[in-house]
């Protein structure tokens, strides 16, 4: 239990597991990417998702309970109110697990046409895509040029 | 249905939905978070992930089907050949989905006692994160400064 290529520190506080407590849920990040593209009605999202009615409004107040969905009330002329959703700032701050996620998805699993949506700069039109970038600046290629440490609430594994 | 602020581009060749098939499920991830650790034998997994033995193992077969693991024999003296597994240039590649996760995780689901890991570059040891950038060089800050268009394989929705 001591080889020197396994990281001896405790798992249970980990940044990514605490994500995916969340966001691992079934749904709930195609309801989050719906968010980010500009629909906010249940209705909408209802059609574009696909899931049960149920599932997806249980998954919408989850988010809400969580702080990564608001809702604004909004009435249509003869309707009774209903409650759109929109994204908080914990909320935008998702973004770039989407976009990592789509453009996986864009080389890896891509449509044979090609990508359904892309991404521009709202100024200059650019496409947009993520970097892994250093605090010196320096760009890095890939996970290979990263190495991880233990952290401040890095845990030593007992034993 | 023909509110302007709703996409009307179908969803059902997205790049988004098309990553979570594959890694959408649970425990799925976490496996890949290991393997970017240089955890890559069946057993250290089995102990810090806390899935079931039956459970790890069709998410790692699964990952192999799909080309984002690859199993590499070994012998450890005394037992039989078992194997290994390691990330393909497919399962490299989802490294900024990964840094994402715990990035967003560091921020807004933290022990109180700091991030558990901490990403720093092989070279100079400067933190690593993820930058929003477009093609011209511009740094984004968050998704307000992304507009998303129609791609070459968006389909339009009937009706």
């Amino acid at each position: 239990m001591s080889r020197t290529d396994v990281p001896d520190y405790s798992t249970e506080n980990c940044s990514i597991a605490a994500s995916l407590a969340l966001l691992g849920e079934k749904w709930t990040l195609l309801v989050l990417r719906d968010a980010f593209n500009g629909v906010r009605r249940f209705e909408d999202m209802y059609q574009r998702i696909g899931a049960p009615r149920q599932v997806l409004s249980a998954r919408l107040s989850r988010l809400v309970e969580e702080g990564v969905l608001r809702r604004v009330p909004y009435r249509e002329p003869g309707q009774r109110q209903r409650d759109e959703y929109r994204l908080t700032q914990k909320g935008l701050d998702l973004y770039p697990v989407l976009v990592a996620l789509m453009h996986w998805g864009d080389k890896w699993a891509a449509a044979p046409d090609g990508p359904a949506v892309t991404l521009h700069h709202r100024d200059c039109g650019a496409d947009v895509g993520l970097a892994l970038r250093c605090a010196d600046g320096h760009q890095l290629a890939d996970a290979r040029e990263v190495t991880p440490r233990p952290g401040p609430g890095a845990r030593r594994i007992a034993g």
